[in-house]
């Protein structure tokens, strides 16, 4: 069996962001899997086959990235990203668990990337330069109630926060439940940053705070990053200090 | 003034994981500013200066780099992994915050890379891939009793947790009492993950458990991952699947 399987993530978005490592193994693939916006982002090559899929159906799709390894095809699973981070890499994994027991034996390997919140980040400056926690607000995979905790115990320790997945369609509601929980705990003036496509050429951002932030102004493509107290403005840019005792001086 | 200042990182190591935008930043600047060793995984170019300093005085450096742009020169302040996580980035614009009032409109810009975590949870599998926080364990810059509060917060919430800068030579016991805090509320076989140069050909990755591990194998160079309760082995990975309802079947 010479088949194998690279997880990888296209960056947020941008070629110039995506890895060269990740760039050779799209192009020494024989297929490619993933979601067909994603797969968009790569340029075609003669011979390469695409796999596209709708997004929620990352176990059938890993699946279907397994056989073909199992087939002896070199087969790449394409991410957004970093494919670590709420992306196909633990889906693969998952499907490897449940699956046939050849797969535990293929050559899987995961390159990474840079993930949204990182170019998020980058665009308004080092809102992270700090301790910070990453937590997705979809909750098809997990309860609310966890989201809930996680919130709650990010906040009352002071990590600056990024929000995945702030807002779908089908999930309108939870980045306003999300602000009303942080806002119990942190202070109004908190900084919060809307980026839109982060490390796109459409980029966007909203600098608000936590008290006047609109949760109606985060959609699919947004990464919501809420500060710690000690984040703060500096001309247009926003940052966390790296120290807690901040001097002025 | 046409100066610019980019802050870019060089990513993990390997120069296959430097994004393309990194790449060309480096390319155009005249002036280089960054702790030696990552100035080191540049390549030389002809008529380019390069500044190089020691650690830890990074205030210095910023202000160094923000007084050759100021003059007209194009500076690219150089970090490892991504320049906004545990790097430049946020001294660069503390030193903006306590520096000269035209350094407010000096054009900045940050280039994201790839952070430590992600090339470190790349070389074991998907262990990011469930909610997460970043936590250095330095306290140079905060009170070891916010780190604590901090670990103990992540834990209590089942986040999965990074660990930056978990010990150095001048600071040898961190590591092992964040193990003896984060025993008091996770699981002994809770995995652990002591990944050494993430990102370089020189990768080395000790899996362990909470119960078993053992802090005197990490060093700088090394990132350390401790698992969510979901956090599982599949074969020679190690992943964190994306529900807290994982079916087996």
């Amino acid at each position: 069996m010479s088949g194998s399987l690279v997880v990888v993530g296209t960056g947020p978005g941008k070629a110039e962001l995506m890895t060269p490592a990740t760039q050779v193994a799209l192009a020494h693939a024989t297929d490619l899997v993933g979601y067909g916006p994603y797969l968009d982002r790569v340029p075609p090559r003669d011979g390469q086959r695409r796999h596209a899929s709708d997004n929620r159906v990352e176990l059938e799709r890993a699946r279907l990235a397994l056989s073909l390894a199992a087939a002896g095809r070199r087969v790449v699973v394409v991410s957004g990203g970093d494919p670590g981070v709420f992306a196909m890499a633990a889906a693969v994994f998952e499907a490897v668990e449940s699956g046939e027991a050849q797969w535990r034996s293929l050559d899987i390997r995961v390159e990474p990337g840079v993930t949204a919140m990182l170019a998020a980040a980058a665009e308004v400056g080092a809102p992270l330069g700090g301790d910070f926690c990453a937590i997705s607000l979809s909750d098809n995979l997990k309860s609310w109630t966890t989201v809930e905790r996680r919130l709650k115990a990010a906040a009352e320790a002071d990590f600056v926060i990024a929000l995945y997945n702030p807002a779908s369609k089908a999930r309108p509601t939870q980045l306003g439940r999300a602000f009303e929980i942080l806002r119990t705990i942190k202070a109004a003036e908190t900084p919060v940053l809307l980026v839109r496509a982060a490390g796109t050429s459409e980029a966007k951002v909203i600098a608000t705070t936590l008290g006047a932030a609109d949760p109606s102004r985060a959609d699919m493509r947004t990464l919501v990053i809420v500060g710690a107290s000690t984040t703060r403005q500096v001309g247009r840019w926003v940052y966390t200090p790296r120290s807690e005792r901040v001097s002025r001086s």
